[in-house]
């Protein structure tokens, strides 16, 4: 008996991974959110399906209840899924959960998902990474509110010198460009905006951190920020044309 | 007609995408890596495959060869991948590559890949963030000689406060542990490193900045620095421990 935590990915379906792909097919039970959603498609027919996902409007699971079910259903069964949007380990709850099954001795395993923070980028043609120009990335949370951040902070990600990726950013986002600018970064630097990567709603817009405030930006936005970003190459093939008129 | 940037994952060839998967398995031709090798048996019967992969004592495919016959091929065939190690995006060539096609007017995608930098703690039970703990993480090339980078570099990291992910470190990583004690992080702090993640050669090694150097690593070895070392949880599931058996 194994509960395992999968991540779906950004948000194509078929950026699950194959082994993610396997391992729902063929478990007895899937514990699933919202974002992980167009995958159940995979799962076999009698197996029980748990919505854990938080609803606009309707009272959320609580982490305490999810980690209850999955520790009871992983005691009674050989295979648990815990389907999670995109990846387990990166601004989730996945760390908790995996306590709470140690906790109980529940064997599990993680199976990682293509983070938002990797394949929005991606999707958008740009690299993370660029010999010669950058050679890290930092990825953050930007639902925090920007003026409870130390200062020190905003100076590191600055001195740092390296791509910034902001996940879960898109309602601070004049907050946050306003800090960056501050702490050193030029109002020039680039910065895109990526609305629901890899979906069929998705949309990419360029600007830069002096500009960026001044559009309003829908969640989920993945935003990158680095001369990366003028690396952007758009010559995208047929699948992906065919997507995104949507 | 399209060239395929696609990420073979971390190690496991079944941590590709499923997308990877089938673009893989409907490829007029192959360009790869040799990390890249173990997914091969997906390649249908008749494809070109051509090695482009670095082979130990022999001489390197240089990258503007590997651009030319991207191009090339690009411009003769349906479906062109260039299957590379890892993620196309991450510390690798894909930038080059994708500047090359779009120079062409060669129609690419890329299908991003499970980054070590996420696949190899995942595997380890070892999530990047935890709510309260650390809301961040960086990722950055450990193969710049670590005296060459700038004290600042060093002092953002510790001042970032965040978790700290080097690949390609793992034979510098006695002064890259030094420096980042030098700016300031405690001696103490936890370190995995993680040795041919997702493999059945996989090893992880629990130590501490103070510690970590005087062990000798393997590459390649992915190095996650921070409190989140701290809370990994270790009930693996059945899959997995039957991997590890290697």
């Amino acid at each position: 008996m194994t509960v395992y935590l999968i991540g779906a990915g950004p948000g194509d379906p078929e950026l699950i991974t194959v082994r993610g792909a396997r391992l729902l097919a063929s478990a007895d039970v899937v514990v699933h959110d919202r974002l992980a959603a167009p995958l159940l498609g995979l799962v076999r027919h009698g197996s029980e399906l748990i919505d854990v996902g938080k609803m606009p409007g309707t009272a959320a699971v609580q982490q305490d209840e999810i980690n209850a079910i999955l520790v009871e259903r992983g005691r009674r069964h050989e295979c648990v899924v815990r389907l999670k949007g995109v990846d387990p380990f990166v601004l989730a709850h996945g760390a908790e959960e995996v306590a709470a099954l140690a906790a109980a001795e529940v064997p599990f395993d993680v199976v990682p998902g293509i983070s938002s923070a990797l394949g929005a980028p991606a999707a958008a043609g740009i690299p993370l990474t660029v010999r010669g120009l950058t050679q890290s990335f930092t990825v953050l949370a930007g639902h925090e509110d920007p003026m409870q951040v130390p200062n020190r902070r905003w100076q590191a990600l600055a001195d740092l010198a390296g791509t910034i990726v902001i996940l879960m950013g898109a309602a601070r986002i004049d907050k946050i460009a306003a800090r960056l600018i501050e702490a050193g970064l030029p109002s020039e630097t680039p910065v895109a905006a990526i609305h629901a990567a890899t979906t069929s709603a998705e949309r990419i817009a360029v600007s830069s951190l002096g500009e960026i405030g001044a559009v309003q930006h829908l969640s989920p936005t993945t935003l990158v920020i680095g001369e990366v970003v003028s690396r952007r190459a758009g010559h995208l093939g047929r699948e992906r044309k065919a997507a995104r008129i949507g």
